[in-house]
């Protein structure tokens, strides 16, 4: 994996780059939808590729080595061609589900045992096997197993944390130096700063992880609960210490402004389940605010979704239909606000990129991000 | 409209033909995808133009009367503005699904009094309000309202079942001379032969639609539950009487096997619900017979779903793929398998009209039936 780092803008720390990947090429800031089980929820892989215009897509590592499993997608030759998306795929490692997902989960030096949210059975979840895992899932950007504290967490808890996602990352690397990649393409791994809202622990984080001299690096344990300000705040101050030439990588954020203001500091990165999982309630994202269109007041509106979109399914339906699908329980309603809501959020940070390399990012945030946030 | 036929088989009574409608044309025989809420159930309208190349869908006035209403449809200026399906539409008369769907239903000579399965509100459907509606729906086709009897019903019942829907007919054919269509296109009425299982009756009710002499006919009442081969024999009966020069409607008709089967005693268009709904549930149809997709057999078969179609959902997506989907509950099977379901469909007529055309249709039918039933 190579990232050229473009530019940066003069009036924020944002950043034009360009990722390579054996599967093709990714422009920075990036939006990447999340295809949890090897399937963005409600959305083909060509719509995903012609009408989202998705560059690299997520995988959920905790979800896949449940189900289909690693037999099955080692027999197909490794997630792009079991689910027939042929360009970059990112894989997290199921740190995140198996705190938020998974029932009885016990953490150890060793690893994590857990047992499964669908049928009970138990598993181990470990440094070493967790990367062996996503070498089996043959994801092009793979991520180190972390533990993710919950908001609030106490300062003990959380400094004990951290030091526990080091000494895994240390084994994670090492155990990606003793193995191959399945499928001949090169799998990349982003270590991941913890540290919960604690800048002291953040600062440590951030200077251990770059001191890894790994090829990219993640931000994990934000958009959990704090305010959006503290989010800011922590991400701000480990995007300064993160080597400038790597890209960075925001994780599980966030709302269309969110992703504006995290770009101003400095992230290149970004996945997030809320245009999918939004999008299936009816709640859909435009240029011009936030929409949920199950309210009434859209009934006989026969205008596009969003007038400034080229997508065909914010293009091609009205509000007034869009609407009637979601109170007739419609699964075209889900598909489509899903569609529209990615190639909206693709159309975003499409645009910031443009922005950014003309100059004009930071104006252009400052006067979008109320527009973004209005309820119409 | 006008219908063109354009040969008739030799060793059986299939045709092949040409229907031309102000939204364009459709070649017979045909299958026609069911929307019933205005929506192909999973399937957008360019999956359904581009993909299952439907050249008619339908739209059932039951469903579109009760939502999203004849307010919002006559705003939007009719259901092809309403949808975006701007090739022709097909309207059933509500007739069916008041006896299917609603509850404390009342039949009157005057029409049949109902409660919404949805929120209970009580309803009266008349020839004349049924005949109105289709006209603020707009499709293409509109259906007369009928009775629908169900399987079994006693000689007496269905003969006064049938004498009603005949008086009901001439109400809507007269209802129809008094208005005029709401957006231009024309609206060309079928009426529906009932009758039961009873030859004679059968017999009666299809001379009794053919001397009304409207453009295209009708046969309903069928597939409710009687055996298959009452089934043929009543719509080979009904055929025989039937005009030759105008296309013959058998509605709700059902399985690739039925279809066949009906082609050959002269049916040219078909609707079901079947490869949609049961699509939703992983039942797949190919060429090469019927596939449950949950089944564990599939799980690591990275063939695709059938090698004959140039479907993309068939093509583009093996079987392990599409049950991994199916077992992990995730949307994208139910529209994968009722895409691939729909294309099938619409091949199977095409072939069928191609094997007409060039005269081994009757051949071809013997040896595909059983292939098609196979369980795979």
């Amino acid at each position: 994996m190579n990232f050229e780092l473009i530019t940066t803008d003069t009036h924020s720390k944002a950043r034009a780059g360009k990722i390579t990947t054996d599967h093709g090429e990714i422009a920075t800031p990036i939006f990447m939808p999340v295809g949890t089980v090897g399937s963005v929820k409600a959305v083909t892989q060509e719509q995903l590729r012609d009408a989202v215009q998705a560059q690299i897509i997520l995988g959920n590592t905790y979800h896949l080595y449940l189900r289909p499993g690693l037999e099955v997608l080692s027999k197909a030759g490794g997630l792009h061609k079991f689910n027939g998306w042929n360009r970059p795929i990112l894989t997290d490692s199921g740190g995140y589900q198996v705190f938020s997902l998974a029932a009885n989960r016990k953490i150890k030096e060793e690893g994590v045992v857990f047992q499964s949210h669908i049928d009970g059975s138990r598993h181990l979840f470990t440094p070493e096997n967790v990367m062996d895992i996503q070498r089996t899932i043959g994801a092009d950007i793979i991520m180190a197993f972390d533990e993710c504290p919950p908001y609030p967490s106490e300062y003990r808890y959380a400094r004990k944390s951290m030091d526990l996602t080091h000494r895994w990352l240390d084994r994670c690397i090492q155990r990606l130096k003793d193995t191959q990649p399945a499928y001949g393409h090169e799998q990349t791994l982003f270590p991941i700063v913890q540290g919960s809202t604690y800048k002291d622990l953040r600062k440590a984080s951030a200077e251990y992880i770059a001191g890894r001299g790994c090829a990219g690096n993640a931000i994990g344990g934000l958009s959990v609960g704090e305010p959006e300000q503290e989010m800011y705040e922590m991400c701000g101050l480990v995007c300064e210490i993160l080597p400038t030439e790597k890209p960075r990588y925001l994780m599980g954020v966030g709302t269309p402004w969110n992703i504006l203001e995290n770009i101003a500091l400095g992230v290149d990165m970004f996945d997030c389940v809320m245009p999918t999982r939004n999008g299936r309630n009816g709640m859909l994202f435009t240029w011009n605010g936030v929409i949920n269109i199950k309210n009434k007041k859209w009934a006989t509106d026969f205008t596009p979704i969003d007038e400034h979109s080229a997508c065909f399914a914010t293009r091609d339906y009205t509000k007034a239909y869009l609407r009637h699908l979601f109170v007739a329980g419609e699964i075209l309603g889900m598909t489509l606000a899903s569609i529209h809501n990615l190639a909206f959020y693709l159309e975003l940070v499409t645009e910031a990129r443009k922005q950014i390399l003309q100059g004009t990012f930071a104006s252009w945030k400052a006067s979008m991000v109320n527009q973004l946030k209005t309820r119409l």
